[in-house]
């Protein structure tokens, strides 16, 4: 059996190294925070043994991963399995779009729309199913991953609360990389403004973007212990479960099979009226159940002591940059474009965590807003992007049941597959920094979404999805978001940008500027480019808006990127030694020159065999080891340096080992050069 | 008028730079988080010019800061003013000791400690009014701060939430920076396990550490509007009042100035006798007012969707450490001693916040809880300490009304004013710290708490704290908290680490040991060191505790250090420009080289002559500004680089900047070498 490792960047903690890791973990896809990707090999675990490495992110050329994503894609075999599948998923979407371009009443598109997503899911699982497997065993990865603290249960000493986590020291390091190589990747980069703002939000905030109306999901509750459920997976699940019984009549059956495709788009009556005509009950005690109730998923608080200021834990850090959109537009000297950015937490209060640490109910996103103007969608670096060979999901690929294509982004955006360049090139840029991070580009792919799955604010959206365990997830949405949001803040509010001069009349111009069709914006916009100036007729009223007022409203067409945080990995570096007193000031001064050029590194005077202490930090991928052993005493003092993944060692001075650490983990130098300098330490592992 | 200017050290937000930095405001002490130094001129402000530095940090020697210190410590014009204060503080303190002796009603003692602070609060309030004073207006330091939007009101576009702040991308980076500074100083230096965990808490875990029953004030409500008040500062406003009314008769002054100093230590009772006796109301609206209220400081809500597990958004981070202990010391091989750490958010619902960004609602706290053998507080690096200079303020010198002193650390710890070498090396690794980042060190005091003053948990306790324009502000607390938190959750979960031998039994033994006093633990450890193990009776029941089991409840003892995040510093470097196209791919190029090597910039495009644009540069403190002119593109291309501090600028060639910059951030450069190397560029500021 072959194991596979994933490569992973690191940064080192302590802000200077980056360096090149490989996990022994193989074969599986993985998240930490909300998704991240990591392969696992079972059997390195269950056979104490190191995987062998194949290949690691840094061999990877674009090059070669459109390569593979064509082997993967073009299997015939496979595809002749598909074929059917895909046919109606085919037949599904003409319908839809045949309904579409004949005005079909809605309650028919919708039930339209759900045989559809019902197809495709069906389409799905078989490629899913059809998909080579590795060896892989979820329970054992998350075991490891628990035991060597990477992450585990939040208060599991007082039982534990589902979809609380805790970072212990190994997860912790990996956050913390992972969070500065995003700095590094989109902030510093783009020269972004980022911000960090209160979690705490009044409802007001919540109520104008519409989190508080429209951020729900219905349950139900056992009428005696209370127990809640998500309405449309119990029904499902009962539906299912009544199709199995075989004292369910045939007719029966047909009209649930008419059904299930319903349940998505059901509104709370639909859910009531279902749940009474099966008469279903809680599956786990029999007990009645409630009617469907709204269930908000934000937790809910009071700010200040009255308990009259209602208030929420944020369930997404973009809010906090839309309210201060105005200062971040002052302090960038009122020009456009720019973006803005924020690592932070969020909180979700989900009804049934579940799917490990996918779903959880309290994360750290790391969010861009990219404020341009409308009509200048275009991107100065796109060019440096174009050639990007990126595997895109359309919309449209999907109603026709067709698999995603390898499109470069440069054409997809000259096609309008892509809206616009600003849109393509952040898509790129997600790629880069996701296949920098250590995703397996075969698993990586980016899905269109179909415009009724649209959340309530985007205008257009691509998502980019990892190929999991739990089979494909979204780790990043990224969506051309328009107005929605700022709009919304600005009518709430009546502070809009015009406030300055026109003062008690700002607020009635700004909601007549801000309901202008797209067309009436044309037209004014024409009039200031030839006058400087327009005149709008409010409440009777007529005002002249000239061009620097009108700019502002241009201001509120937004490009969002939303980054669920995937993951990290810990960058220490470990020096395992022969636990000799003799060796103690000469291993604290060797640790003191680390600490002086930054190296995050641990002293491991555990006891056990040195092959043992390799296979240890090996496992949990520290990248090189410095031994100190008898001849370390003599003059002139020297140490042997080790690589992970060639399990290489060479022996060196040691007042030079922290340069040559650095110089590796900060990459100005590779192992194959270190190697060729160095004399090769050929000690067996297994037997000192 | 001289006005000063504080050095900040910072470290680049993208990882690489620290760096000198000099920041424009001075005269105040200042913070961004929970507390931090800065220093502030007024005058720099309302007259647009640039103050003129008059030392740094770097420029601080340890023996300076002490002289510094006496000089302002034994002005004789002074110390007769404060005379007679501490005269009374000595009597009041006199008199607690002998009440303490003489074994005194509990009453008693408590009216004889309020007075004291009394007395020791009107010493204190005497020594800030004749301390120096700057010109300092702290409105217009919080204008300005606004205005570069460092920080400002969060939804403030909806009215605004009191206690709660944004941080726009200058205080932002400043957060940054501080806490990667942070990090470096404790968490890389002491190799310290750090960690990431939830900040919604159960009520369990909280009602164990004791937050739940006595983390809160008392507060009163106007029974009309429901208008809040603290209890405890509406009496003592209204007394005041009243003592200055002219139609309150001698008698009543007599009665009120007996009472005003028993506030602190009033009951619930005693403040409803009081409220009611004086027929208090509300100040603002003459409605009555509620009996006080039992009022929980900590943000209450539910998690899940059943509305059953009653959570609070965690006060401290501490306790997400404390539940984790077991798996940090597994992560640790089970070896003491070790530190934890945790950077993250807590949440207060203060009833009034006031003061700034000192008291708000929503903050970042850096925490670290080092954990050693209750035995063996003898502390390995502590040599590297001794000799350091620290204004102490013992409890006793509090009691006796005399100033803090200055002592070396390690004196303090010989003479058990610090009670151990663990708790003095972190003193004065947090004092290195703070004047590392800038706090002024003449301002920067550990004060020792007066037994009374305690926190629950807490066993003995040195606040560093900062003189600020609202007064001595505590920052960091660092405690020698002892077994309390341990010992609390191993309490409420039943879950010691002598379950796994005596199953059933361990609860019961648990408690057994965990009661035992100071005495009976030195007994069983005799046994324990002499026979290898002790008999414990429990219940009737005799067990047999070993050595290896009892090394456990050892475990239980905590050094903790609490660090409330100070501030921080914006680390761009700004390149000035003339705006004129022909630059435009010179400054890509020179903007991507300096991407390059990792420092952060901005490109300035703004209008303005050269000369106002280096003032809006040098006012947020940016270190180095590059300019190109129409010289920059005559062969061999060469840009001028200005330092801040010194307004002195070289000209280089372009290629070499970057370079340049980055080693002067990272400190391997000095400025005065730059300025040697490279001709100096002597135009003019303000003509060009």
């Amino acid at each position: 059996m072959k194991t596979r490792v994933l490569g992973l960047q690191i940064l080192s903690r302590q802000l200077f190294c980056i360096s090149q890791l490989q996990l022994s973990f193989s074969g599986e896809k993985f998240n930490l925070v909300r998704v991240l990707q990591l392969n696992f090999s079972s059997s390195s675990i269950l056979r104490n043994k190191l995987p062998q490495i194949k290949w690691g992110s840094k061999k990877l050329k674009v090059a070669k991963i459109a390569k593979l994503r064509n082997i993967a894609m073009t299997d015939p075999a496979i595809e002749a399995q598909l074929t059917p599948l895909r046919q109606a998923v085919k037949e599904q979407g003409d319908l839809v779009r045949q309904l579409k371009a004949d005005g079909a009443a809605d309650i028919d598109l919708q039930r339209a729309v759900a045989e559809l997503k019902h197809r495709k899911k069906a389409l799905e699982d078989k490629e899913l199913a059809l998909s080579p497997k590795d060896d892989f065993d979820r329970m054992k990865l998350e075991d490891l991953l628990k035991q060597k603290f990477f992450y585990d249960q939040s208060f599991a000493i007082y039982g534990g609360i589902n979809g609380l986590y805790d970072f212990g020291p190994m997860g912790c390091a990996m956050k913390s990389n992972l969070l500065q190589a995003w700095r590094k990747h989109f902030v510093l980069e783009e020269q972004m403004l980022e911000v960090d703002t209160a979690m705490l939000t009044p409802e007001p905030v919540l109520k104008a973007s519409g989190h508080v109306d429209r951020f729900q999901d219905y349950m139900v509750k056992d009428l005696k212990n209370g127990e809640c459920f998500r309405a449309d997976h119990l029904i499902e699940a009962t539906l299912e479960k009544l199709l199995e019984d075989k004292k369910t009549s045939d007719e029966k059956k047909e009209e649930i099979r008419a059904l299930l495709p319903l349940i998505d788009g059901m509104s709370k009556d639909d859910m009531a009226e279902t749940l009474k005509k099966y008469n279903m009950k809680s599956p786990i005690t029999g007990n009645d159940l409630t009617e469907p109730i709204d269930f908000n998923l934000m937790f809910a608080t009071s700010i200040g002591p009255t308990g009259q200021i209602k208030g929420f834990l944020r369930p997404e850090t973009a809010q906090g940059i839309f309210v201060n959109f105005k200062r971040l537009l002052e302090f960038n000297q009122g020009k456009l474009p720019f973006a803005a950015a924020q690592i932070g937490n969020s909180f979700r209060n989900e009804i049934s965590p579940r799917a490990g640490l996918i779903r959880v109910r309290e994360f750290t996103m790391a969010e861009i807003e990219h404020f341009c103007d409308p009509s200048m969608k275009d991107h100065a670096k796109f060019a440096n992007v174009a050639d990007t060979d990126m595997l895109l999901y359309s919309a449209c690929n999907q109603m026709d049941g067709k698999p995603p294509e390898l499109v470069k982004i440069g054409e997809a955006v000259k096609s309008k597959l892509v809206a616009n360049e600003t849109l393509g090139y952040f898509m790129a840029r997600i790629q880069m920094f996701m296949v920098k991070m250590g995703v397996d580009p075969k698993r990586l792919r980016f899905r269109q979404h179909l415009s009724n799955e649209m959340a309530h604010y985007a205008c257009d959206c691509w998502d980019a999805e990892c190929k999991t365990s739990y089979g494909w997830v979204e780790c990043v949405g990224c969506a051309d978001r328009s107005c929605y949001d700022l709009n919304q803040h600005t009518k709430a509010t009546g502070k809009g940008p015009l406030g300055k001069i026109f003062r008690q009349n700002a607020k009635p111009i700004t909601e007549h500027l801000s309901n202008l069709s797209a067309e009436d914006v044309n037209i004014l916009e024409q009039s200031l480019n030839d006058n400087g100036s327009a005149d709008v007729v409010v409440n009777g009223q007529t005002f002249s808006i000239t061009k620097d007022m009108v700019q502002i409203k241009r201001f509120q067409k937004t490009v969002h990127v939303e980054e669920f945080v995937p993951s990290v990995i810990e960058p220490s570096f470990v020096l395992p030694l022969s636990s000799n007193p003799d060796f103690v000031s000469l291993v604290q001064d060797l640790s003191s020159a680390l600490t002086r050029v930054d190296i995050s590194h641990k002293v491991d005077t555990s006891s056990g065999s040195i092959g043992r202490r390799y296979a240890r930090t090996d496992q949990i991928a520290i990248p090189y080891g410095i031994t100190v052993d008898f001849d370390s005493l003599k003059e002139p003092q020297t140490a042997t340096l080790r690589e992970r993944e060639s399990m290489k060692q060479i022996r060196a001075p040691i007042s030079e080992l922290p340069g040559i650490v650095k110089d590796l983990s900060d990459g100005r130098r590779t192992w194959e050069n270190v190697l060729a300098s160095y004399p090769i330490f050929e000690q067996q592992e297994s037997t000192k």
